[in-house]
This record gives C-alpha cells, sequence and structure tokens, in this order.
C-alpha cells in the first residue's frame, strides 16, 4: 500500500528513482512529460553540486550557491513528484520501495544513491576523520577548521597549536588535490589577516595519497603538474603514504612516520551507496549491472551513477566499472530514461557507453591541469576552462550568479567571504 | 589568573567588552589603536546583521550574507583582542570574568550581550514557540517551514494539512510586520510553484498583536497603512490578540479563541541577555545603568545596547529605558568608547542621550512605512529607503554586493534562492 499520497495510477508506469544527484535528475529530466509518472526520493530538499563542495569547505562559497531545491528543478514537470525521504530497503518480491516517510509501490525502480565516503572498516579513522560527501560535513569541516585556529590563538601549549595548525588530507584524486590547494591558498591569503597573533608560518598542509601519483585517472603529466602546483603553493605532498591510525590528535602511516594534526579530511575512497534488499547484487561495493543499468538478478530494478558498476561489458576501458564522475552519472540517467521509454513501446533498448569528454582539477588560482584525450593542457588557461566548464555545470542562473559574483570577488579582493562557524562542529567522542 | 593567552598588559588599562553586536563593535572602534588593550569575547565568530535575520528565515539570504566575520571586522586594530567563547559570571570582587574558555581579568568590564527571546515565563510556549534572535534560530525556522510543506504534501490527512499551512507571527513589531509580509510573498511567488500538488489557499498567514495597533513605536499613519499592506497581501492581522498557551499544534488565545498552527514564529518580547553576577542591577529584564552607562552599583561595570537601560535620566522621552534598536547601542558604544578614554585622561565624561533619526520597517516589494520625526511616508519611496539604509548598514563590502544581487535577482524573478533544509529541524519533544 502507498503511503506518500502519490496520486494513484490508472494506466501510467511509475518510475520511483532514489536519490536526485546528477544521475536521478538526468533520468527524471529524460522522462519529464512522458506517459509515466515518475516519484523521485531524496533525503535532502535539494540537488548537490559535488565538485564545488570543496569550496564550501574551505570558506569560498556558501552552501546555498552550490546547492538547488529539488523542486524547482522539476517546476513544470507534470508527472514527476518530489518526496523528500529516505530509502530504508527494497522489497523486490512486492515491488515496493520502504522508506522513513512510509511504503511505496514501483514499475521500475532505479537507485541513483551516489557514494559514500568509504573508510575501508577502519572505524577508529571514521570517529575521528571529516568526509566530504554533503553539505553538512563540508560545513562541518569549515567550521573545525575555523575551530582548531580559534583555539590555536588561545592555547598556551605550543604542542597543541601545532596540532591544531596542521591539517592533513588524504587522498591524491581531485577533491583532495583542489581541497589542499584551497587550503593553501587560505592560509597565504586570509588566515594570515584574520590571525595575526599566530605565527602562521607554523601552519602545515599535507596531501597524502598511498599510490606513488597524483590524480591517478589523469595523465601523468597532470600528475606532475599538480605535485609541482601544490609544492610551490607550501602543500607538503607525500606519495606512497599509507594511513594506518588515526586516533584525532596523530595520523599514523604504515611506514611507521606520524604527523600530529587535529584534523584529518578523509577524501581517499567512495564507496556505493547501496541499500538493504539488494545484498546478493553487490560486489567490490558497487551493484553489478548490466550494459542496460539493469541490477544483476532483476528485470525492473536499475542502479546508475557512483553506485553502479557495470564489469561485464565489451568496454575493455573500464573492467571493474566507471569512474565514479558526473558525466557517468549523466549519461547512464539520460539513456536509461530512453530506454525505459523504449521498453514501454516494446522496442529495442540501447546498450550503454561511455563518452569521455576529458577531466580536469583545479588547484588554486590561475593554476589546473585538464586531459582532453591528448590534448594535455596545464596553468592560466586550464583554470579559466575550468572555472569556466563548472559554471556552465552548475544547476540554475541564480546559482551561476552569485558564485561568479563570489568567485570575481574572491580573485580581486584575495579574500574568502564566508568563513562563519554557523553550528560548530563536535567531534562524536566529545558528543557523548 | 588570565587563560586566554592575551599578551599581558604592562601599563596599558584592560577593557573587556561581551558581545560583538552593533555596541560591542562600535565600541572597539572608538577605542581602535588608542592606549587601552581590548578584548572582545562572543559565542559566535562573527557579528549578525540582526534586521535582515528575517530574510534568512524566509528563504530571501544566505545567512553568509548577513554576518560577517568578527576578526575581519577588527584587522588592523593593534590593541583589539578577539576571543570566541560565552561569558559565564561577573566576578565584581576580583575584576574577574569567567568564560568557557577560561576567566581574564579587566579593568573596565561592558555587557553588550544584546536580548534574548522573551516568553514571559510560559514554558510550554518556549519549548513549541520559535525564536529569532540568531543565525541559527533563524536557519531552524526557514528549516521548519520547508519541512512542514514536505509534510503537507504527503499526508492524507486534511486536518494535518491545514495545521502544517498555517503559519502565526507574534509581535506586532518590526520583525512581526517583515516576516508575516516576506511569508506573505513567498507563499505568492514561491510555494505555489514549488508545490503544484498543494491548493496554496489554504495556506494561511497570521499576525497578532496584544496592544490594539501594529509598529507600537511608530506613527499612528504608519501603524495603520502596515494594517493595510498586510491585509492586501492576505495575512490575517489580529489586533488584541493575546497568546496564552501554545503545545506545537493549537495556538490558545486569552478570548477564548484558538488557531490550528504547527509553526508559532515568536517575535513579541525581548528582554536583556544579563549575566550571572550582576543579578543586583537587574531591572525589568535589564541592567540598570546611569547616563554613562555605568551599572548601578559599580565604577567599572558598563552595559550598552539592549541590555541597558537608563530609567533615571533626565531624558523624559524614555523612562523606562530607550527602545532595544541599533542605532541605541551604536551611539552607547561610540560614546562610552569617548567617555573611557577621558576618564583615563583624568577629563569629564559625556552624560548620553539618543538622537533618534526616526524608524523604517518593510512589509514587502515596494511596500514600507518610514518616520523621521514629523516627515512620515509610506509604499514604493519608503522601500527604496529601507533597501539603501539597509545596505549602508551592511557591514563589507562583499556582504553588501552579494546582498544587493540576491534583492536584484528576487525583485526581477519574484523568487527566493535559498530554500534548503541544510539542518533539519527537531522540536525539543522529538529530540528525546
Amino acid at each position: 500500500m502507498d503511503t506518500l499520497n502519490i496520486p494513484t495510477r490508472t494506466t501510467q508506469p511509475r518510475v520511483v528513482i532514489i536519490g536526485g544527484g546528477f544521475g536521478g535528475v538526468k533520468l527524471a529530466f529524460a522522462l519529464k512529460n512522458h506517459d509515466v509518472q515518475v516519484v523521485l526520493l531524496d533525503r535532502n530538499n535539494y540537488h548537490t553540486f559535488q565538485p564545488l563542495l570543496y569550496q564550501v569547505a574551505t570558506a569560498g562559497l556558501e552552501p546555498d550557491s552550490i546547492a538547488y531545491p529539488l523542486r524547482k528543478v522539476f517546476k513544470g514537470f507534470r508527472n514527476v513528484f518530489f518526496r523528500m525521504g529516505e530509502a530504508l530497503r527494497v522489497h523486490s518480491e512486492r515491488n515496493v520501495l520502504e522508506t522513513s516517510i512510509g511504503d511505496i509501490e514501483y514499475d521500475y525502480l532505479v537507485i541513483a544513491t551516489g557514494s559514500k565516503t568509504n573508510f575501508f572498516g577502519m572505524k577508529e579513522l571514521e570517529d575521528n576523520a571529516m568526509g566530504m560527501k554533503s553539505v553538512s560535513e563540508a560545513l562541518n569541516i569549515r567550521s573545525l577548521l575555523l575551530q582548531s585556529f580559534e583555539e590555536a590563538t588561545r592555547t598556551n601549549d605550543p604542542k597543541r597549536r601545532q596540532e591544531l595548525m596542521t591539517f592533513v588530507v588524504v587522498g591524491g584524486g581531485p577533491t583532495g588535490v583542489e581541497t589542499s590547494g584551497a587550503l593553501a591558498e587560505l592560509k597565504k591569503h586570509v588566515l594570515q589577516k584574520d590571525y595575526p597573533e599566530l605565527d602562521l608560518r607554523l601552519m602545515r598542509i599535507y596531501l597524502l595519497e598511498a599510490v606513488p601519483r597524483l590524480l591517478n585517472g589523469m595523465s601523468d603529466v597532470a600528475g606532475r603538474k599538480a605535485v609541482d602546483f601544490l609544492q610551490a603553493m607550501g602543500v607538503n605532498v607525500l606519495l606512497g603514504a599509507q594511513v594506518e591510525h588515526y586516533d584525532g590528535n596523530t595520523v599514523q602511516m604504515q611506514d611507521g612516520s606520524a604527523i600530529a594534526s587535529s584534523t584529518l579530511i578523509w577524501a581517499a575512497g567512495v564507496a556505493g551507496a547501496d541499500i538493504p534488499g539488494l545484498e546478493d547484487a553487490v560486489g567490490r561495493g558497487r551493484l553489478k549491472v548490466d550494459e542496460y543499468n539493469r541490477v544483476a538478478g532483476f528485470q525492473n530494478i536499475f542502479a546508475i551513477g557512483d553506485v553502479a558498476a557495470m564489469p561485464d561489458t565489451p568496454d575493455v576501458r573500464y573492467p571493474n566499472g566507471h569512474p565514479m564522475v558526473a558525466p557517468v552519472a549523466m549519461q547512464q540517467g539520460t539513456l536509461l530514461g530512453k530506454n525505459i521509454l523504449r521498453w514501454l513501446q516494446k522496442q529495442e533498448p540501447e546498450p550503454f557507453r561511455y563518452f569521455d569528454k576529458g577531466s580536469m582539477a583545479t588547484v588554486g588560482r590561475n593554476k589546473a591541469v585538464v586531459d582532453i584525450h591528448n590534448v594535455r593542457f596545464q596553468g592560466w588557461f586550464a583554470w579559466v576552462a575550468w572555472l569556466g566548464l563548472h559554471l556552465i555545470m552548475l544547476v540554475g542562473f541564480r546559482n551561476k550568479l552569485i558564485v561568479t559574483v563570489n568567485w570575481v570577488w574572491n580573485y580581486l579582493s584575495y579574500d574568502r567571504g564566508t568563513r562563519l562557524i554557523v553550528r560548530p562542529f563536535r567531534r562524536k567522542k566529545e558528543q557523548l
């Protein structure tokens, strides 16, 4: 029985989408005003533009600029119903999704839940490290950073002060590179002025990566250039460095070395955010899907984006599934929408093939790296390309406008405007 | 013993200011780079521009636009030290202030803690009503408003739906008038589009005021015009309506009538946010001060702004103390700074006399009321004056810029951009 007050279907089949990220939104767009009923469920009432979360964490942007109300996204979609709630379990034998706000029946179910931070089972790390997958988590990092500086100002203990002024970012992918670069700029242009009582030369920023290079999905030259940029900005880049323990004060590495730091930002791994009821289809932390994004063992349950892995396809480029990036989710969402309409009209579906447009990462002002197949460039032009692309991808004209104003302001003034501790962050052990 | 790691004074006397609101900031400005050491303590690391809090609560502005980092305010003030922490108790016999981050000695202590919501001892009301004195509280109102609409969409119970779609604002001062007006605009221009499943004609907005008029501190014509504006916008203005009980579902009034509503915004009263240790000087919820803002019974403890009442002055206009508005706090802060410097130089201090520049309140787009002594005007021109004055008063060029962009955008698009539930609000009884 449905309890979400969705209009009863007469002839229209119902597509239930879990998650309003890049994949879920694109899918809803593909089904817009077609002869299906679409119900999109998300735990938040907004779409998060995850590529810019790190700028929220480092006080460059307001959360409101990179998040967009889902109801506004779907304005004028006569067949799309949004509900805010959390998916709890799939009852595939009854075609029912159990959620925090009630049960809903589906004809087609699409898991588009994205990914969650992966601590690889290290519980102590999970309790003490900061993830950066959501607006709340990014705001927690911003608060902790500022709280650490406030405490550093008032402590009389030099050891504690050094710990508070040391920031360790783990993970050499785009998020880790962008975050450590943004911290270096914050140090140079903002914190120095805000905390004249502190000797900012004591502030240390580390970027740790387990493999011997940065930006593993990109070209060698991009990875090397990122190291150069970061080192020139004063970031200590440690390659081949594997974190074993973190108790909130000391980062312990496998080779026996250690860094005293009260802030560890974990950007070293994500796992698909799968859902109870589909355990049999999970492999390597993602849901196994065929080339039509059908979850293994089901005809009417699909998974798209980060949560899905398509390992058995003829596409030899990605033997373990596609990279967990926005373009994959968007392309899968759009194609699945078309395929659902094709199935309904008894037409042949089209298998998914990823069109890789290239990748990019930014390090700091005037500094970015871009790979577009064999065209590779770095520096100012790459940085402008990065800015432009992210502005284009942001949902909504207002957000583009506000982000542009912020970026121009930050660029000209060397400032970061949004350094407020709106809700102080408390560690788990302090909450008890 | 000091434990805040403030440089030890040699010859400079120390002025400790509690609170970085309008009064505290103006006082620090008056003492800037003079031969005194200033320590300013605030529980937040930012100054809040309270007159625009209602726009945060009604999704018009981001919190970051109306708050400003205190460290940035004091950039280049060589003698001002900021500490984030909460004042706990004044130990006047030892000239020590006890705070959440340690103790600090003072030569002069200034209480500039502003005001807190006054529920007049009604515990049940306090547990269920929403205050609007801080950024967190304003964000809670925004979240509750949006959560109520989400729940109204999915409930099958018409009674519950009506309760969720009814908003009661209590208090006919500027905050109440501005909030209920903003809710009416949100209904007309935004919620209708966001919730096509709901019949928005069911949404009801009430403004309750205990006395028989609105904007009691302003002219009769301003009060009457505000009623006209609000009624034309669809707000039910109930004058002479006194709230007795509120359990989170039903607003019970003294005359026996009742309104079913799950949201009550309480803007009906504030009391001075006084501090333990000065109990003897409290009268009618504010600290009694003389015309130099000295707290009754002390020579080196002062109070300025909302928390202070100056009842025994020759100024017959304000027998119960000055109105609790920003200009009073700012003028008292500036004068006290000058007077402290005068005392230090053995000069005569100057008694405080409030220069009332007039008052204004806005109701909605193109609608405001302004009283400047006997010059009174309402409507579009008053609204432009309100906008201009608030932009001028906002601290910081970046905030002026972002607020302007938001206002222009909201005006042209009839939109409110920031309707995110970043952290869902939970009532006290739900938190247990």
